[in-house]
């Protein structure tokens, strides 16, 4: 007699695909924020309508994730290190869909300043998008390979991203206080370091389930009191 | 003989235990975006300190209710509602602690509008809180009463905080460009505008959980294509 195939796919081939998808998400939402960073400095207008319409199949992949992480919980019974790779799927997949979401906004702010001459020779905005973007590959990258070293690492570098934020803010004032010309541009400037910052955030959540995973420690709110993250 | 107590505690009193507290955390994250409104409408300084200062209880039970969230899909084996409810107040849970990040900042750059004179007198801005917390509450409490369409009311209602968030930007735009003396209190009004439709969007998410609770539909990016939600 044949044996009868089971009804229910094995849980692990189940469980890898759902981290496979969980790359090619990753994979989306990074090609996402690296274009609206290149249409940013290449004053790219159709790169940037490209993002802002882009985000179609990262939505399709937030959803689908979420119904196979449900699954997975549905079907089978995870324990230990498994659960701990499904729970940390759900918040990762809500992560990255948020930074899908802020390559748009990015997009969106710098078609506002390409209506305008330029500025400024950018040079703080591109390092944050390097930033940001670094973030966000080796906080995937962590993920791949359960390297809580590289997670830490990412961690880190938030703190830089967040600098950077305040010194664009404070040199785009000073120049808009000298010329009301530019006040336009530069606000949508200080937009986009806004929403670079958030990515940075959200490649931090990312890193720190990373470490949740490989770690069952939940590293978020170390320094608690009076402390937003 | 004396009955033996169980080892793991009924389940259904755990998961309404963890209702209760995600319910307590939503109370505090209310809180905190009520007092950043007030503070900034009576340009009250300490009450701006306090809520830059006041998320450290929001961000404990963050890691509280993630953490019963764990346990109740490890000891026990959730199906269907019970299972999305779980599920869900993963993500009920990131979002009102984005939530209450997102009061902090509204304090924290009000703290800013406060160092100056008053730029004019606010009036779209008190509407956008005012409706950015009508949707915080009426999702939770869609969420206590299984409400669907209160769900779905706070859905709609999005849109409005999006349309005043651009009309605040450009109001704010043209007093700059008349006067130089506003700009950096402008500034810090444009990004309180910024958060509170942060507020809205994360108010929207909990309200599409609800929904998926009640009636296992994800209702999220039902504009698909060209649509940053």
């Amino acid at each position: 007699m044949e044996p009868i195939e089971p009804v229910v796919p094995h849980f692990q081939e189940e469980l890898e695909e759902l981290k496979a998808r969980l790359l090619v998400m990753g994979g989306e939402v990074e090609e996402q924020v690296r274009s609206a960073g290149v249409a940013l400095l290449k004053r790219d207008h159709d790169l940037c309508q490209k993002v802002v319409t882009g985000d179609g199949s990262i939505n399709r992949l937030h959803v689908e994730i979420d119904k196979r992480c449900f699954r997975l919980l549905a079907l089978h019974q995870p324990m230990a290190t498994d659960l701990r790779v499904i729970v940390s799927a759900v918040k990762i997949n809500s992560d990255l869909e948020r930074i899908g979401d802020f390559a748009v906004n990015v997009a969106e702010a710098a078609l506002g300043y390409l209506a305008h001459p330029s500025v400024k020779p950018l040079i703080d905005i591109p390092r944050m998008d390097e930033l940001a973007q670094g973030m966000l590959r080796d906080s995937l990258d962590a993920y791949i390979k359960h390297d809580t070293l590289l997670a830490k690492d990412v961690i880190k570098r938030d703190d830089e991203v967040d600098e950077l934020k305040d010194k664009v803010f404070r040199e785009l004032l000073n120049l808009m206080l000298k010329d009301t010309g530019i006040t336009e541009p530069s606000l949508d400037l200080i937009l986009i370091s806004r929403h670079l910052e958030r990515i940075g955030d959200h490649a931090t959540n990312i890193a720190e389930e990373v470490i949740f995973i490989e770690s069952a420690q939940d590293v978020r709110h170390h320094a608690q009191e009076g402390d937003a993250d």
